[in-house]
Parts: C-alpha cells; sequence; structure tokens
C-alpha cells in the first residue's frame, strides 16, 4: 500500500491513526505545523490534538507557517489546547481566544520565526507536523500545497510526524524549491538573483528515524473566502494601475514592472485582478501567497513566473489546479517562507509590494492588524517584509468600513504596524497619494484629500491645521489624536 | 602643489575658492553632500552656499549620509538655503527649523536614501561635494572619516565637487572598501561574509571630467559631544552585559559574542565602554558609526575588528586616531552606509543591535525620534536598519529625563519609530526586560516592573489592569494613553 508515496518501505510500519499519533505529545510541548493561509495544512492531527486535550490537561506551543484552514485554529482553540500561538491566525474563535487574553499570540514578521528558533530565541520544536505528499527513496518529504516553515520545522524538531494526503496529486511534486539557510555565524548569501532561480531541493530532507508516525488523509484545503471585486476594489485597482502606467511612461518602469508582491485578502486580490485590463505584460511575482488572480494572469499570459510560499484559492480553482498542475509547471515554484519573504531576496529583487491595511493616518503610518488599536484581526503576516524592503510600497484600504461608520483614514493610528518610512504608496477608492520624498506635512495634504471619504475629509483638514498650530515634524494634538476611535467605541460611529 | 593629493596633474586646473564653486549652484537643485555623525563632512561649501543664500534666493534639497558638523546644517538653516533635507540631522537650529515647518525634512532609514535616489524614487542628485584625502592617479576619490552615501551621491550626480581637506592625513587612505549594488533588475547578492571582508576599491570611482571644482580645507571634524558615563548609563550596561553572559551562560551565544552594533549617543556608547569590563573577547563590531568607546575596545584588544560607516571621536581621541591611523589599519573598515546598515548583509551576519530610545511603551514599542510624539529630534538613523534584521535588538533609555519629570516608560509611545515586532529587550538603569517569545501582556507585566522607574510604576500597573478589562491583544484605553503627555504638556511633569 502507498507505494507510490511512501518510498521506503520500512517507513510503512510507522502507519498510524491520528488519535494513534496525538498521544506522542506531551503537556507542555512546542509544535511546529505545516501550513499557510489554510494551503497545506494538516488535516488530521489538530482535531485529535483537540479531542485530548478535552479529556486531559494537555496545552501547546502552536506555530505554524502562517493561517490554518478546515477550522482547526478554532477546534484546538476552543478545546485549550493553545497555550501560545505564533506566527499568524485568521480564525474567529482563536482570535476571541487571544483577545480575551485566554491565548497567548505572539505576532510576528513571517520571515523570522524560524530565524528566532534558529538562533534559539524561541524554545526549540519538540514535534513537526508535517502534509506531505510522498515521502521519496532518499528520505525527502514533499509538501503539498504550501510551504511555510516546514523545512525549518523538520530541520530542528526532535520527532516528525506526517500528515500524508492522498487528496493531494502526485504531480505536486517538483513544485516546491526547498532552501534553508544556514544557522550563524558563517551563512552565506542565498544564491537567489531571480524570481524564477530553483536554489534547493525539490523536497524536504529528513532521516527517517525522526519520522516518529505517518497518518493518512484524504481531504481538501479549506478553499479562501475572498470576495468577489466590487465597484470600490476595482475603482483602488484602477488607481494603482494607473500610478504604475505613470510609473512606466516616466521610464522608471518596464512594461514588466518589478515582481509583484500581493497580501492576503479581497482588496489586494482584486488590484492582481484588475492588472487583467492593464497594458503590462511579461510580468513576474516574488509574494508569499497565490491567490485566485495569480492564475488568472497566469491564464492570461501576463503573468510569466511566480514564486510564492503557498497557493490559496477558491473552492473551484482549487480542484482545477490540482488537476492541471502539469500546466503551470514551468511558471511556478513553492518557497519556503522564510526565502519568499527574506529581506536579502526581496531588496535584492526590489519589489513592487501590495498589501491592505486596516487604517492609515494622515501621515501614512498604517494598521494592519489591531482592530480599534487593540484587538487582534489577523496579524501582521508578510507585510512588514515586504513593505520594508520593497523598491514600493503600495498599501490600499477602502476609505470608509462598516457602512461608513468607521473612516480608515484617521488622525492616528492607535496601532502601528508600518511606519511612514516604510508605505510609499496610499489609495482608497476616492484615489491613491504617492508619497515618495514627501515631509509628514506635505504627506498629510495629499492623503486627506487623495484618499479620505468626503464625509470625514473637512475634519481631518481641521485637524491637521489645528495641530500644525502647535508645530512640530508630524503635528499632531494628543488629546483628540484618538478622538474619532473613541466616538466610535461609546457610539459606534466616528461620524461627529 | 598637492603632488601627493591631488595625483591627476590636470585636475590641479580645477582647484577654486569654495566661493567660486558655490556659485555651481542653482535655485532648485538637489545636493548630495558627504558627512555623518560629523565625520567627514564638508568644511567650506556650506559656509559659502549659506552666504549666497542670504543675498539671493537659493534653495536647496539637501542630502547628506547623516549629520553634519561645524554647525553646517544651523548655518544652512538659517540662512535660508534648505527647501528639503534628508535623511538626518543632529542640529539644534535646524531642528527648529524643521518643527516650524520651515524645512520639509524626510527621515530614511539610512540604508534606503541611495536605494531610492538609484530608483528614481527621488529626484536625481545634481551635485555631490565629497570631503576628500586624494584624488588617486586613475580617479579615485579617497573619503576621510567617513563614506556615508558619498559613493552613490558621485556615482549619480551631473557634477562632482571635491573638498579635499589638508588635515586629514593621507594615511586614511586604505581604510575604505567601496561597494556600490548595482540597480535593479540584476543586481548580485552582497559578497560579504564576515565583518573584516573587503569587497570593493579603496577609493570612490569617478570620470575626473565629472569633477567641476576642487576645494582645499583644512580644518578638522568637529568633536562629539557625548557625556561621560555616569551612574545611571553605568548600571545600563551592567544589565546589558549581565544579560549578554547569561546567553553565553545558556550557549545561546560564544564569548566572542556576535558583531556588535551600538547607536549613537551617550547611552550607547556607555554600554559599550561597560564592555572593558567583560568577561567577553574577540570580539567584532559592525556598526554604523564608531564613538570612543570601540577604540577603547581596539585598544583594550578586546574588540578585533571594527566595521562601520564613519568615526565620530571626542576631540582628544580624534587628534590621536589621526596621527596613528597604522595602529588600526588592520583591525578597521569603513563601507558606504547602504552596506553597514543593509539588511542582507545585517541578516546573514546576526547582529546584537543596541540602540537608544527617547520612549518606549509597555508592550516594547519605541520612539526614538519626536519628543512629545510631534518635534523630531534627530531622526531614525540606522536604528531601524539594525532593529528589524539583528539577531538581538537591544533598546536602551534611562528610566525618567528632564529630572523626573518625564517617564521614558509610558503607556503608549505616540510616535512608533520600531515596533513591538522588531524590540527584543529593553534596559533602563531599573532592570531589562527580556521580551523574546512574550505575548504583548506578558511584555507589559515584564516592563512595568523591570524598567520604570519606581515613581511611575504604580500607575503603569493601574492602566495596564484597567486596560485589559476591556481587553485585546495590546490592552489600551485610548482616551488615556497620552495622558502622561498630555500632562506634562500642561504641567511640564507627567508625575500624577
Ligand atoms: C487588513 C486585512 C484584515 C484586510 O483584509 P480584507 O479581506 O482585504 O479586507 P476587508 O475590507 O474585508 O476587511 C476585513 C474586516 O476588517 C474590517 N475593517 C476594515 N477596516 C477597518 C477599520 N479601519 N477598523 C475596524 N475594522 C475594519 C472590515 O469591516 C471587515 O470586517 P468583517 O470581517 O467584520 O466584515 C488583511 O489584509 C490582513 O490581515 N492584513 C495583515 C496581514 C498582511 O498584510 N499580510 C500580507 C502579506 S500576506
Ligand atoms: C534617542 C537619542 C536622541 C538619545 O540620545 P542620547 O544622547 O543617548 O540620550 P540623552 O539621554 O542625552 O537624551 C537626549 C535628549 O533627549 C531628552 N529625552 C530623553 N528622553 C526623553 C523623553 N522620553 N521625552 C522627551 N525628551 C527626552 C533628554 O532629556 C535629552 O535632552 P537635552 O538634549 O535637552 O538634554 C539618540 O540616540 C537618537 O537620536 N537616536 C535615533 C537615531 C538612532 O538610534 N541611530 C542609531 C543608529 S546610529
Amino acid at each position: 500500500m502507498y507505494e507510490d508515496r511512501i518510498r521506503q518501505p520500512e517507513l510503512r510500519q510507522k502507519i498510524m491513526t491520528a488519535e494513534e499519533a496525538a498521544r506522542l505529545f506531551r503537556d507542555g510541548m512546542s509544535v511546529g505545523m505545516s501550513g499557510f493561509t489554510k494551503a497545506g495544512d494538516c488535516k488530521a492531527l489538530p482535531a485529535a490534538l483537540a479531542e485530548r486535550a478535552r479529556q486531559e490537561d494537555l496545552k501547546l506551543t502552536l506555530i505554524t507557517g502562517a493561517s490554518l484552514g478546515n477550522d482547526s485554529d478554532g477546534l484546538m482553540a476552543q478545546a485549550g489546547l493553545l497555550a501560545r500561538r505564533m506566527p499568524f491566525q485568521a480564525d474567529a474563535s482563536l482570535r476571541k481566544k487571544i483577545n480575551d487574553g485566554e491565548v497567548m499570540f505572539i505576532d510576528q514578521h513571517l520571515s523570522e520565526t524560524v530565524e528566532q528558533l534558529r538562533g534559539h530565541n524561541l524554545a526549540p520544536i519538540d514535534i513537526a507536523v508535517i502534509e506531505a505528499v510522498a515521502i521519496t527513496e532518499d528520505g525527502g518529504i514533499v509538501p503539498s500545497t504550501s510551504v511555510g516553515n516546514s523545512a525549518s520545522f523538520v530541520e530542528q524538531a526532535a520527532q516528525v510526524i506526517i500528515e500524508l494526503n492522498l487528496r493531494m496529486p502526485l504531480s505536486l511534486e517538483g513544485l516546491h524549491d526547498i532552501y534553508v539557510p544556514a544557522a550563524r555565524p558563517g551563512r552565506t548569501p542565498i544564491p537567489m538573483l531571480n524570481v524564477d532561480d530553483r536554489i534547493g531541493g525539490a523536497a524536504i530532507r529528513v532521516d527517517p528515524a525522526r519520522i516518529a508516525a505517518i497518518v493518512v488523509t484524504d481531504s481538501a484545503d479549506s478553499p479562501s473566502a475572498i470576495l468577489p471585486p466590487d465597484d470600490e476594489t476595482q475603482a483602488i485597482a484602477g488607481h494603482v494601475i494607473e500610478f504604475l502606467s505613470g510609473e512606466v511612461k516616466a521610464g522608471r518602469l518596464t512594461p514588466a514592472l518589478l515582481p509583484l508582491q500581493a497580501g492576503i485578502g479581497t482588496i489586494a486580490n482584486a488590484v492582481l485582478h484588475g492588472l487583467l485590463d492593464s497594458p503590462f505584460a511579461g510580468l513576474t511575482m516574488y509574494s508569499e501567497v497565490l491567490q485566485d488572480s495569480a492564475f488568472e494572469l497566469l491564464d492570461s499570459g501576463q503573468l510569466d513566473f511566480a514564486s510564492a510560499s503557498s497557493i490559496t484559492l477558491s473552492e473551484a480553482r482549487h480542484e482545477t489546479f490540482l488537476q492541471e498542475v502539469e500546466r503551470y509547471r514551468s511558471r511556478l515554484v513553492l518557497r519556503p517562507q522564510e526565502i519568499s519573504n527574506h529581506p536579502e531576496v526581496l531588496r535584492r529583487l526590489g519589489i513592487i509590494a501590495i498589501n491592505t491595511a486596516l487604517e492609515f493616518d494622515i501621515y501614512g503610518n498604517v494598521n494592519s492588524t489591531h482592530v480599534g488599536g487593540t484587538h487582534m484581526m489577523n496579524g501582521i503576516g508578510g507585510s512588514g517584509d515586504f513593505a520594508r524592503n520593497a523598491h514600493l510600497s503600495i498599501f490600499v484600504s477602502k476609505s470608509v468600513a462598516k457602512a461608513g461608520a468607521i473612516s480608515s483614514v484617521v488622525p492616528m493610528v492607535p496601532h502601528v504596524d508600518h511606519t511612514e518610512h516604510d508605505v510609499d504608496v496610499v489609495a482608497t477608492e476616492w484615489g491613491l497619494a504617492d508619497l515618495r520624498g514627501l515631509a509628514p506635512r506635505e504627506r498629510a495634504e495629499l492623503i486627506i484629500e487623495r484618499c479620505a471619504h468626503p464625509h470625514y475629509r473637512e475634519e481631518l483638514r481641521h485637524y491637521f491645521r489645528q495641530a500644525c498650530k502647535r508645530g512640530g515634524q508630524t503635528p499632531h494634538m494628543l488629546e483628540l489624536a484618538f478622538s474619532w476611535h473613541e466616538r466610535f467605541r461609546r457610539a459606534r460611529s466616528m461620524l461627529a
């Protein structure tokens, strides 16, 4: 059985049920699991571990690539399994436990988690649980639809559990490029010069003796939950494309642009979707997630090559992709998230980064994570890796949320994920502000006039004018800086 | 004349006075000047340009390495010469003009300025003005006590003016290592594997035809203004050294640690000075500035090698250094600030970064630039380059300023330069908080108990407890978050 998927005969003896494998875990362990924005996550162990936690005292530190699918994060959180969770999540029940202070959530730049582990700034991984398509003759784990942090988890963990997912076609083999930087000191440059370079092996190396269990599963990734483009996201896309066209006209970019990164979520997907009607061609992507829009662009022929750490698609596209991997093989690569997001590589390639803000302020500081400044939405994800090191760092957002009761352009953001230094351009459905080379006071005028919703514009102008009377590089009236957020907390609307 | 310093005879015809050279500038030009934290700045052109601006309409965009000495920034600001200034300054009169909104100051990560120029995100440099020790036979400019952005300014500028400073000894030749990354796409890895690698040439390449003027000067760099260690800075140093010793004991670091970076200012200098009494040996530095303390450690033999972009010393040390360059030659290198601060190199080497905060909040977000959240002090400098990419990012501060009227540990910083993600450790004279792997609520307890001044501790505890009742990953009461800053603004004291 499973000859094609478990190519070392001895390993087949390690097949067991998820319940049996779950018994390998002990209270207080640190666990590294595959899974990145719902792709390539483990399908069986999360439920089996949650079940154990319901029966007995079992609390774990769970480290993943990014968010998990299949309600796994919620299931594990509700069972009380998760003492600590890093570096990203996007689950409603886990989010509640985090904001209630029951789960300690460590929000991290996605390129940094394994660096922190490798440098012993975090406790070591006891068990790695990795979804795989196959285990090769020479002890290689072939990941499925994401790579995430799996290669480093396997390298560092005392024990490895494989979830062999029969639903994932063997054709995925060869899509991955596994390169792991060495410990320091003594590290050498990452030899990546182009988005389509292959610099590592096709599988994750593992000493078979460390494989403690193989659990066979058969289920699909959860579909992505992005909404279709609407008038506003189309307007945002329009502004971004007009801006990039201007850069091409001015000779600062060629029609192939530079490698694109697009963040998670509906708006970033819509911007990329908008490129279908753009004059750009010969495009490349160097991103962390590929959403539906990336495949639309691969299909249209505008996108030559896409590099990422995971593929997160709608249900229909996911099915088609798994059936037609061959069609994309030569134009696709999946890498460890440390490499897809690595400052060294991003700075070298010169990325155009498009990420989504919950809100930004009149000076261009961005909050992507904390609703109301306090409550975690998802996490910073890779947005910091890309924004800091990009050639152009673009943040997009609708100008209002909650049917206009919240302005996403505010006097001061109550939580900063990206400082003004790392934000070159902001855009809403109303327009785009090109902030390059501008001082804070100049940024404010542009942001207010181009990006804020007209309902909120006059009050922003007033705030800025009054603040300027007090002087400063970045004028503010601290006693009023969060008055809009306070208004919303009390009256459920930021409108005066 | 100047045979030893101007080694192409034709070039000697280009010698002129500073006043003559100043006539090459036209209103609205973008000018790149050498100078990094007072070292290697131009001594004559700033005054000559200021003089012209007093007589006629002349406004420039001035881009430097970092801050200038000799009151040049103040002189130029007061003369109305500076329309725009980037990426850093540390001058009282310029600071005032910036905070009054008269000079547009663009505060930048020091590794990024030339990247922004190279990528055409900023207007091109019209004239570069570079202090030099000599011009070589084959058209190389030998910089003096800093490299800063000079190499890229020369590469990009239409015209180059050299300030040949006779006070700077020829023995400085050979100390510099000039490497400039190529434009994108097509850039290759920076081949730096160790702090003492030399990867470029000893001089800045220039086509002599682009040299428009040579101005001969004869004056020293301004001395650094750091204060000697006091009880508090010594206590801070003690906590940092104890922490690092703990890392060595735990086997996470060797006694050679990892390459050290220490920020500008009195406190960072004191921490490094404290290493003189530490058990560490075989140390290296990969920093942007070398202050007195670095030379003390070179002299004591504890520091094997120091790499930086500038050397900024007290008056006595400056003199000795210039007389005894030979003594240090094999253990010192000066690089472009893009390379001393480059994310690629920093991440590869794994730096221990020690920078100074004006204030930090209970969650570990750091303000290094904006007094009261609004008024620029100096600028972010290289602190972001190092903090983001370090193996260990340490921020130090005295727990109070202005004789206790200001707490440097606050509920929320009113300006964020470094987010909690980029801050591993904070320390004041009271103690050190090791924040690695901790969630915000855990960070708060440690920061309050270990770092805050006892006079402010109870109120911080109260704020945190009350905020937690409202929930959230990062609990806050926005209406009170800046109440301490408001109190100070109104009553000149944060004390209740
Ligand atoms: C910011 C982020 C949450 C936006 O996601 P999105 O799907 O594009 O955006 P939406 O407009 O659907 O907003 C999501 C939710 O935030 C709410 N929201 C938007 N702006 C808000 C604001 N200023 N204040 C409060 N809530 C806001 C929306 O109402 C919506 O709420 P709902 O889920 O209750 O309907 C998402 O991009 C994210 O998590 N980013 C951080 C990580 C990241 O950038 N990774 C990039 C590299 S992959
Ligand atoms: C933050 C910084 C100003 C501290 O400098 P320093 O010389 O070590 O520190 P000092 O304690 O002497 O403080 C400098 C001034 O800030 C004031 N200050 C300190 N904390 C303050 C606070 N929380 N609020 C207001 N003012 C404060 C001090 O009173 C002092 O004022 P004075 O000049 O009127 O006496 C300096 O390190 C800096 O500019 N950093 C940003 C750039 C950087 O980090 N570069 C690092 C790579 S080189």
